[in-house]
């Protein structure tokens, strides 16, 4: 199916906005009519720059508050709308989006609303041209789609059909089981936007926080097969209003868009992508050091049991590992200091490689040398390398192995990545979860806000199903405020109080949590004394849910990296967001116990 | 009255809050429990901090899911809340807030509430401490302070009181005069919190959209007066959650919150200010200018018939003016360019500086030389100076005359300031607006968001009631996205029309306005053709509302500010907000139109 974008999903001029879908690759846009009216280019070189880069002008949106209006107003309104035939005519757009009444006083009554809307059509139709018409959310007295057929279907005007906004659709939890017996030939256009459930005004809502299919929480999937089923075969196309969008690069924001219609058509199985493969882990972490973080990390990664496997052949990285946790440090990227790449395990590398094509995600050039593993990465949209290994590949062979060194040796006790904390660039929030979702097929967790010190934090998890893989995504509430948070590399082990001890016999000092942190989870929680004595002591946390618990601790931060240690008992699956705070503030401190 | 703060409302660490609210001048504090327990230093240490600083903790904060509950959970609630006593033992807070129940599964059964509360004011009173009782808007079954208060009589012990809380109230437009029923022994503390109308869910709204008193839409005053007049004489303290003060300097918030307790205060007579003197509109707007910039802004001065009176004495500015608009140009300022001060006619300069200081605005020092005029200024929160000018200082006269300058001479229509467009730091929006309105005593309206290029941007006024002051402040609806907003001075005409063709004719050309725009206001309006055409061919835009219109015109940005001109016509009270977005897109794309 033709693949749309509305102009206002984009930051930017038209000019660009029109650029950035081209580049995306859509096939057709809608012009709201706001980006047409700041633009010094008469709607015939509107028309002109979209036919030169390859798009059609499918839609021009809004008209407003024109149906159920006494005589004088009505008048004034068919004026109105043919002054806007003039400029479609000259766009070259053919079908005019018309919302239902908000403030145009309008009366309530669906058969004067169906005879000017009639009316309406017979203007369209002598300009070659077809009305769709759409029930806002928040239209005066017609808010539903079926209100909006029912007067469509009483008008019964060939050049007047619907125009269906899953928005407006499933933000008021309407059936859309109804669409299905509409005639296909009156669903003129198809309106797409996904949305977090929020209890809001519906119009705030709306005009701020809609985002791309599969960056919210409504069905879409289920509500384009209604659409589908009723034989709609016009434009999938998307109506985002999004604060963050309008301020985002928007040939970023265009690509972010046409991911999110291809994952959809995927699950309609319009289109097939190549299947994700099946995920076992983290193959490697990679962190970029310089020569002062370079000998702190160090420190740490052999008081955790890790020990230094040897450098790579060609390249100025070294690879550390213990048991399943492999850390490369990288003395010489470009990207500077910070989590720079992993590398993920999967079933079959070329194909997550394929799949991430698909879905628009750059594929990064390779550099190697004849011998090395082809490890193939791409680029995250904060600029991180994701690798792909598999057991085809085998990357560890580009090592050189070390004798006779490795401190103490591997810990007896099981060690392995557990997560990785990625803080995301502002504008990369949405899309970076849905980057990660859609080309490792990972399931997002609801998002959750914490108190840092100096301001709100939001965090989201993709994690897969078999719990191999979890990213831990976050952003400030607000942008501007604070400072960057620092990015996290989280190795799970299996007794985080003896690893604790064992970190501090090895002159190491985690992150200090204060005593009022154990006096109000004694307080809450009545834990076992013996218990609560060994946190206290080694500045271990502690959480519990329903499934299980989490005992975690964490190392002072280097540059802007720290690492966590946790043990999961039972099935807790969460992040310990409660103690989050407590680490922050912590952190905000820069304290570290240091053995007496 | 005692004025208190919850360390909630302000950034950073506990320490820093705690400063900070000392240095406001604060008298006590609430312990928000997160913050206590985030805090390395012991509950002793903490009072003795608090001690130190002059604050006494007078609060502490909250206890939560407490009453109503089955007894295996009451004696785990009991136990908690002993463990809390004995850290408000330590801290010397003799009050704890309770809030009703909401996740703890609560019985909706208001005997077994007031049976268990009393069991809880049996043990506070042991330890010389009081309970006092609040209803959360979102509690499971008490949601109105009066049900709180219908639950705290049927207990009928002494030590258990309540608590109320301004947003919980009036954000469920609870009817407060209820309060004043209460008896003046079992209000054991207030806390307020204003908040912008928001139709959301109460939570959120509460948890990130409160505001200190006068910066939002609920009323204080009249709620204030209810408990007043009830008989409570505790605290007046603050209780606000606020996504933008949590990443803000402290100190300045904590300022900014004595401000608005300050304002309260003066509205319930419970301390006087010194009045607001009548202001008889601006005196000078002061552009900081660099040698690049002089020019052009010169320039644009000259068209709009501005002339050079003359240098200051002994200061690198010069004074230009036309009737009643007075811009000096300042060559040395270490702000850099901009609107960096401006003065206001006040009937007694004097007086509106000693408002000020009592408002805790920085009063300015001065630097003049003998015989110059003494004005005084204070800085407003984003550093530009404010300068008051009365009759009694003939400021005028610091300029030397020039003779034989000034191009064509003075216009022989009106011309004066109309008003600033003032951007805001990001965290500092709610802060200028309660500043300037409290300072001179303006009224604020309300707030609309505007679709800039790259982002929303929020504006809104605050004027004078004669009208002859007026400043449009403006802020990114999200930080860290686009570029910072342009500063504009404003003139006040009366012939918009002529004025555009005057300035084109003398060589400089108004910001040019896309074709489209006056094709869309003739399809919405139906102007008429002679004004119409005006409007088109000299890139003046046009508005018109219930009391009149507006015909504006901008001329090209110099750095980062715009001169605007405009004619209101009729009673017409706005800034053209409408137009806003036009105006934006057209300065993005940097047009100006040239005469041929």
């Amino acid at each position: 199916m033709e693949k749309g974008i509305a102009t206002v999903c984009l930051s930017g001029t038209l000019e660009e906005k029109l650029a950035a879908a081209a580049e995306a690759g859509f096939d057709v846009v809608e012009i709201f009519e706001p980006d047409l009216i700041g633009c010094p280019l008469t709607p015939a070189e509107v028309r002109a720059r979209a036919d030169a880069l390859g798009l059609r002008i499918a839609l021009y949106q809004p008209f407003r508050d024109f149906e159920a209006v006494p005589p004088p107003a009505l008048a004034r309104n068919l004026r109105r709308a043919e002054a806007k035939f003039d400029v479609m005519d000259a766009l070259g757009a053919d079908v005019m989006l018309v919302c239902s009444n908000v403030d145009g006083d309008p009366i309530d009554d669906d058969d004067l609303a169906a005879e000017q809307l009639h009316e309406l059509a017979e203007r369209a139709v002598a300009r070659g041209m077809r009305i769709a018409y759409e029930a806002l959310a928040w239209g005066r007295h017609v808010d539903t789609y079926d209100h909006a057929w029912r007067i469509v279907a009483a008008a019964g005007h060939p050049a007047l059909g619907l125009c269906l906004d899953s928005f407006h659709i499933l933000s008021c939890r309407s059936d859309p089981r109804g669409i299905r017996s509409i005639p296909a030939d009156k669903l003129f256009f198809l309106q797409l936007a996904d949305a977090p459930r929020m209890a809001m005004d519906v119009l705030q809502w709306s005009r701020h926080y809609r985002c791309f299919p599969g960056q919210g929480d409504f069905d879409l999937k289920d509500f384009c097969g209604h659409v589908l089923a009723a034989g709609y075969d016009g434009p999938l196309s998307l109506e985002v209003f999004n604060d963050v969008f309008r301020g985002s690069d928007p040939v970023r924001t265009a690509i972010d868009a046409m991911r999110s219609l291809l994952v959809l058509e995927d699950e309609l199985c319009l289109t097939a992508l190549p299947p994700a493969p099946a995920l076992d882990g983290y193959a490697f972490a990679e962190l970029a050091v310089t020569p002062q973080s370079a000998a702190e990390i160090e420190r740490q990664l052999e008081a955790l049991g890790l020990t230094l496997v040897g450098p790579h052949r060609t390249k100025p990285v070294q690879l550390w590992s213990a048991r399943d946790a492999r850390v490369v440090l990288n003395h010489g990227d470009p990207r500077g200091e910070g989590i720079v790449a992993f590398a993920i395990e999967s079933a079959d590398a070329t194909r997550s490689v394929q799949r991430s094509e698909a879905l628009g995600a750059p594929v990064l050039a390779r550099r190697r040398q004849p011998g090395e593993a082809d490890l193939a990465a791409i680029a995250a949209p904060d600029g991180t390398s994701v690798f792909f290994a598999d057991p085809e590949h085998d990357w560890q062979h580009d090592f050189v192995a070390l004798d006779g060194r490795g401190g103490e040796g591997p810990p007896a006790a099981r060690l392995a990545i557990d997560h990785l904390g990625l803080p995301q660039p502002f504008d990369a929030f949405d899309e970076a979860a849905l980057f990660y979702r859609s080309l490792l097929d990972l399931e997002p967790t609801s998002s959750e806000e914490l108190a840092a010190p100096h301001g709100l934090v939001r965090s989201r998890a993709v994690c897969d199903l078999g719990g191999h893989v979890r990213l831990a995504l976050n952003v400030p509430v607000l942008a501007g405020l604070g400072d960057p948070a620092p990015q996290h590399l989280a190795f799970a082990c299996d007794d985080a109080v003896g690893l604790a001890r064992a970190v501090r016999d090895r002159g190491l000092a985690p992150l200090r949590i204060p005593d009022n942190y154990y006096d109000d989870l004694d307080a809450r929680l009545d834990l076992d004394d013996e218990l609560l004595a060994a946190l206290r002591e080694l500045d271990v946390l502690y959480d519990r849910d329903e499934h299980g618990e989490l005992l975690h601790f964490y190392l002072p931060a280097v540059g802007r990296v720290f690492l966590e240690i946790l043990e999961r008992r039972g099935g807790y699956g969460g992040f310990g967001a409660r103690n989050s705070p407590v680490r922050m503030a912590a952190q905000e401190r820069g304290m570290a116990r240091w053995p007496a």
